[in-house]
């Protein structure tokens, strides 16, 4: 791939083409040589999408209610993106038919992108490369990207966590609150939407959710209370409370700065993964190289300490 | 401290004062800011030790084994250091009660240190902490540093696995055979000894060791193959045998440059971790510092990408 192509793929995906975005995605995901040249040539046309991050447990209606919620901002007029993460799978690239069908509402529409993603070998890992398949999508213009995270583990987490706005799911009568708690859900949740509410135990989940809401840390004065929303996905019932709710949060944070700042510590911990992954790459690419071996034998002779000697190996892969 | 007590220290280290052992090894312990300074003073008293690390799963009889070691080397006139790390207590500084009673007899000889050491809360971990200790040792005129490690977890296996010799220490009937294999013990261990020899078992678990043994990967011709040694610490039994075969070893890897290999490796990998660990500090040093700020300000607005941000604060941590 020459360099006429990145800036004709970031041309194409600005443009909206589909196949330019599911590339430029597949380069980001594939931890390409070119990474670089397709962050640098994305880089520009990035920062206008709103970002949500969804997650809950197994069961509680994702996909469906991520569809449900891609329906309801078509019919407000926004393109939407959609990046379903499963961090324990080996597939990706879309490859994930269950995914497919579920979406497949939505499938011959251009204003919709949608995506699977998968970490397995990932360099640095997913809650790295997701970011990067996000700029693809805001550079291809979308208004809204939907990330979908599977599971509840760390990963998932933190993947929703960078998110701009983060919904968590919950189902009735699947102790979810508790499970939630326990992966640290609670503190990362902007929106609670309790799905399939015309189950037994809707009520009591929600109850339960204000309850441990209402034990977390003092909020101070000012604070995001986060929203508890009911939903029935399947049915689209309540999904416009989603959006409200998603609408009313990031209104929130825009009247006090606080989108950006989000943002900012977001791109900030992204730059210091980013820039710890480098050094330790450059320092392993080292293993075997006679400059290396060269340090590790005056160490040994007595004619250095391992601290200098790191010193200078530091030196060697940071300098110019 | 000032400059003069550091060489004070090292000074009084290599007359073989235990006050001066006790707290260079301490320095080395806490990770101390004069750390790098201890260790540039050491270095050139450093290289004449050999030294021979112990592992193997609680009830073996460690303690009891490198006590017996310490009187056999002690009556061939040798000097010897002990260090005995414990990677899952948050005691040290010879706080282990427990090792100083079974240590006992040799409390008042001045030609044995003993020392604990524990891990928790050690920058970079035990693995990084241990050689420092071992080198305050080796300039304390050792001839001999047995480096002794609790438990059988991973951690033990890279300190033990960082000696010029590793003994991997069974005991009969304990399964030890399958749990040591399923640890890598196998993989590092130089010497095999099978305590508490007069149980019944002793027999099967040498057999069961030599078989095992046989069926790791093909040696080349040439290869060491492991000793297995019989002993019953507790009445010095069989600790000769030990000594004959850790003199084996020894000469071995001396004949075949292997000593100076293996140290020469063990050194390079640890001037990586120190390198890893010491850049990855300088970066997380930077949070919330102006500069990272400043750059993730500028992917946000779109004029920066996440790589080449990385690239700058690289560059910031770096530089002169």
């Amino acid at each position: 791939m020459t360099e006429i192509d990145v800036q004709d793929l970031v041309a194409g995906a600005r443009e909206g083409r589909p196949r330019a975005v599911a590339r430029l995605i597949s380069l980001v995901e594939g931890a390409s040589p070119r990474l670089r040249e397709v962050m640098a040539a994305l880089a520009p046309h990035t920062g206008h999408a709103y970002v949500v991050g969804l997650t809950g447990s197994p069961g509680v209606g994702k996909s469906t209610s991520t569809s449900a919620l891609v329906t309801a901002y078509r019919r407000a007029g926004k393109r939407v993106g959609v990046l379903a993460v499963d961090p324990s799978s080996p597939f990706s690239g879309g490859a994930l038919l269950g995914d497919r069908i579920r979406m497949g509402e939505h499938a011959g529409d251009p204003g919709v992108f949608i995506r699977s993603m998968a970490t397995r070998g990932h360099l640095g890992g997913l809650a790295w490369a997701a970011p990067q398949a996000v700029r693809v999508l805001d550079a291809a213009g979308c208004d809204v990207i939907l990330v979908e995270t599977v599971g509840v583990g760390q990963s998932e987490v933190e993947i929703a966590a960078q998110a701009d706005t983060a919904v968590v799911l919950l189902a009735p009568g699947m102790g979810d609150g508790i499970q939630a708690a326990k992966a640290g859900i609670l503190e990362i949740g902007d929106v609670f939407v309790v799905n399939k509410a015309d189950r037994d135990g809707a009520d009591a989940t929600v109850r339960e959710l204000n309850h441990m809401l209402g034990l977390g840390e003092a909020r101070k004065p000012g604070d995001w209370r986060p929203s508890v929303v009911k939903t029935v996905a399947a049915r689209g019932e309540g999904v416009e409370d989603v959006v409200a709710a998603l609408d009313k949060h990031r209104a929130w944070m825009e009247e006090r700065g606080e989108l950006n700042a989000r943002r900012t510590r977001r791109a900030a911990r992204e730059v210091e993964t980013i820039a710890v992954t480098a050094l330790r790459e450059r320092i392993a690419d080292l293993r075997g190289d006679r400059r290396l071996t060269a340090l590790a034998e005056r160490i040994v002779a007595g004619g250095l300490d391992p601290y200098a000697a790191a010193d200078e190996l530091i030196e060697g892969v940071t300098g110019p």
